[in-house]
């Protein structure tokens, strides 16, 4: 869970269909610490625990962890549907394998407490073209699990849903949009500017519902 | 890399075949420092470049994490074709997701540094019944990084060897077997009595060679 509107609209997504859930927030050297903030206040808020777990990638280049690049902010949004030959196209915040050492924390976590099911904000549509963003992805990781012989199974249900979908989801499930953090830069409010913010704010631009 | 038999053999192996390799150590909290220190040694011994990558699983309930368990010495050696219900005959030395969470950070060093292939160690004869060292688990992995769109495989070249056979490989390909920790323990010298110790002996002395 990272305190974007995502995983925050998963987590309440979950809580909603009656799972007892337990919510896994990772420190990996981002530039800022206002997500996992934020992450920790809606943990704290729903009432579930929350374990922060320290991740060190000495080799990440992406912007979202070196604070001497760039962030973009003029990614196109990409739908899953377009074929995407990976590398070409992916913005500087690409952090190489991260989904995947994320759910494979999971895994680690849900076998230890016998947990049946991982959820996973990842989003296919209006997103920045993350190749562990995908529905295929995400299918590979199921199969993955079986051959291990665990009943733990990978649920990502914002795949297919746009932003505006998932405010709306969010807003019919009482999400504290204001908890929330989307963006990708660290200031004292949003920037309004870097891709994260701009998704964001088409998000909520389309659905009609005002971005607290 | 964890300074054992098995993985200082496949690192031997795939140099031998031509492969400029980059070797990962994990530090996940073992209970000594005796395998990394190995892994260490040989790492300079083949002239390969390596980094230690530290990992910290808050949860791990494992014997090999934590010093206030025992060490089993009497684990039935498994074979693969053996359908085992995972949980019930794992030994307290299974570490959740450990295998899972490996490959995870060898991928996204792989993406980083445009690597085509990550080599592990796991073996299906001679180990402790542990689900990700079976064969299945291996060909899951290469259709979750097909679903990436990266060209990056996974190697277990040892999964279907038994312990002699990987001696009888490693001291073809000139393994510094005195170099390699196998022992879950840290004492001066190797136990002999823990599970790795004896699936070791039973593996030099099929195989006629001497342990040095």
């Amino acid at each position: 869970m990272s305190g974007g509107l995502d995983s925050t609209t998963v987590l309440y997504h979950a809580i909603k269909r009656g799972y007892k859930c337990e919510c896994i927030l990772f420190d990996y050297g981002q530039r800022h610490r206002k997500e996992l903030n934020s992450a920790v206040r809606i943990a704290k808020k729903t009432g579930c625990k929350y374990r922060i777990v320290k991740i060190y990638l000495p080799w990440s280049e992406s912007s979202l962890t070196d604070c001497d690049k760039k962030i973009p902010n003029n990614t196109k949004l990409l739908a899953f549907s377009s074929q995407l030959s990976a590398k070409a196209t992916l913005p500087t915040t690409y952090v190489p394998g991260r989904n995947t050492i994320f759910i494979s924390f999971a895994l680690s976590y849900a076998e230890t407490i016998n947990a049946g099911t991982i959820f996973i904000g990842a989003n296919a549509v209006d997103y920045s073209g993350y190749p562990d963003c995908r529905p295929e992805y995400y299918l590979a990781w199921d199969r993955l699990l079986r051959s291990l012989g665990v009943k733990i199974s990978v649920q990502a249900p914002l795949i297919r849903l746009d932003k505006a979908e998932i405010v709306r989801l969010g807003s019919k499930l009482g999400v504290p949009f204001k908890l929330t953090w989307s963006c990708y830069k660290g200031g004292r409010t949003q920037c309004g500017i870097c891709d994260s913010c701009r998704f964001r704010e088409k998000g909520f631009k389309e659905s009609g519902i005002r971005d607290k």
